[in-house]
């Protein structure tokens, strides 16, 4: 290795160096203990152990959290989407520290498949949040980067987790309105909150089609000032749009509330909405019963990924793919033709590979 | 085997058998060429062919479909869907009536995996659309029965195929309200119609939810004597709420109309809009767009389901599933874990099988 002329280059990877060896020399009974006793920073370096591509660090955090199970699944998870711009970080940064006031311990995380650390993008960037995340009760952590969102969201998911087992008794799960991570967050969290912005259809385009229909509560944000008017009238509007819609699995009505981060307006009332929801799930049986579902759902879902990627990331079949794709699009076989070739050349490999 | 005492059940069986035999005699090359002349008994006898068990049966069909790909494509394929009771049968019958009057040639097919033949659900009896099925520009063909949902949507996709080779340059494809079907009738048709009755929120708790925001058009139906009004008023709703949803992939804003296939009031309308949104996504490319991404879809779909079966279908593997369930219910494994140890096991008996 060549010396690095940069002093500040070579302080940042003597610092980087001592932490990977503590990481190194923290032991899982270590880890538990601590994140059981509400240590942050424990919490934070099991997380970063989750999201190595080392496999011992990983496999030491998969110990950790298996040995943590027992004392998760207490906290209310609450995901929060909305295109960029509507105000996501400034209600999280009120909400959260409402709920700080009320007694309630508080971590954030995010899921953003797109984002990479440097980009400062989703919850990078902690300045944005500068109250809360210097609250003692609070702990805000950026989306885990690289790889699929399969992989960020097995992240998210066990990362949750840990927050519980740290005493985080409200976990609040960001993302962007991009369509597949909203599905993913929804399906890992208890209640599901969508921000929008008042006015015409225009700004709305962001927002992918199906995300409104998974809203437990749509919230128009930035409704201060002159805006005040717009929000009303854009409140009633979706209350009757979501009246026409059929009910959630749950049996809930979705809410339509106005918001101002700014004024404070409408944060109370959003917690009163979700512990109302909590009450009535928890009573009819739904919250654990959709708990137990999501358990099932990402079980599967990881299985068919593993089995799946076996076959489609396997270099052979991608070209066997790409060139089939050209005589079914050419109109030489059908889908189900192309398909059939496609099987039997896989298994023909599997034979020969025996 | 003993001699049926049923002199009925006994000319029931002897016409089975001959026709078995007739289908038997069929050649490739005479189901091509009578198709070809649009022979609709080919037709039938072809359709039938493709749905049979017997393995020699299927791979005629196939290699029927396969000869007559250069002849398919040229018809309008239009889904159909609403809840049970909504008018589908009666808008159909009128509908269809309409356009071979206008010169077409209409094929009715449906897909219903809940149908079995005696229950004279969905198309099981065609003396629900007396007219259209005398009528010899119109070919109406009940759902395929048995196996899953997957089997049934191949079946109808390849007999979309036939019967645009015997020239039937409209294709309706008809299914009930239920999920899962609408999902595969969407991606196999140009154009989605939903029927909704008018009324309050209560008779719309048969229409999933998502199923709306598929649909390219909504009628509402029975809008004929003392509905008039109530059907005028649920328009307005209807098209304010779509309003408020982004727009679909083509760019194409949802239309709201009323419908009575009683009056006939609306069925022009609706061949209007039709013609209407073809002429609009073939300018713009997204027709042909969108047929390539479903043959894409049908075909990686149906790869999928193969590769997924020889692992979820092994009965090892589904009793090895539904154990690590109650041990990730209990708290004993997170989702992940639980989906790790099960592919490990998999990937152990791959080894030990060779």
């Amino acid at each position: 290795m060549t010396p690095s002329t940069n002093p500040n280059k070579e302080r940042i990877e003597k610092l980087i160096a001592s932490r990977k060896k503590h990481r190194k020399s923290l032991t899982v009974s270590y880890l538990v203990d601590a994140i059981s006793n509400g240590n942050t920073q424990a919490l934070s370096e099991t997380i970063t152990l989750l999201e190595s591509t080392n496999f011992k660090d990983y496999n030491k955090a998969q110990e950790v959290i298996k040995q943590l199970i027992p004392k998760t699944g207490q906290s209310i998870r609450i995901g929060i989407t909305g295109v960029p711009g509507v105000g996501k970080s400034t209600f999280i940064e009120s909400f959260g520290t409402y709920l700080i006031n009320q007694g309630k311990r508080v971590a954030v995380l995010a899921i953003d498949p797109s984002s990479e650390k440097s980009s400062g993008s989703i919850l990078g960037d902690k300045t944005r949040m500068s109250t809360l995340s210097a609250n003692p009760n609070a702990y805000i952590r950026p989306s885990a980067t690289g790889g699929s969102l399969g992989g960020v969201a097995r992240k998210t998911r066990e990362s949750i987790l840990l927050c519980e087992a740290a005493g985080f008794n409200v976990v609040l799960i960001e993302t962007v309105g991009v369509g597949q991570s909203e599905i993913a967050v929804h399906s890992m969290t208890d209640f599901f909150l969508l921000l929008m912005l008042a006015g015409a259809g225009d700004e709305l385009q962001g927002i992918k089609r199906g995300i409104m229909e998974m809203a437990d509560t749509i919230l128009i944000s930035k409704a201060d000032g002159e805006n005040v008017k717009k929000a009303n009238i854009a409140r009633l509007e979706y209350k009757n749009a979501l009246h026409l819609f059929p009910p959630n699995d749950n049996n809930w009505i979705p809410k339509v509330e106005t918001l101002s981060s700014y004024d404070n307006h409408g944060i109370e009332k959003c917690w009163r909405i979700i512990t109302e929801f909590e009450k009535q799930t928890k009573s009819n049986g739904f919250f654990m019963l959709n708990r137990n579902q999501q358990q099932k759902y990402w079980m599967n879902e990881t299985l068919k990924e593993r089995i799946l990627n076996d076959f489609f990331k396997n270099d052979t079949f991608k070209q066997l793919i790409s060139q089939t794709e050209k005589d079914l699009v050419n109109g030489k076989l059908t889908s189900f033709q192309a398909a059939e070739y496609i099987y039997n050349q896989f298994k023909v490999k599997q034979q020969n590979d025996i």
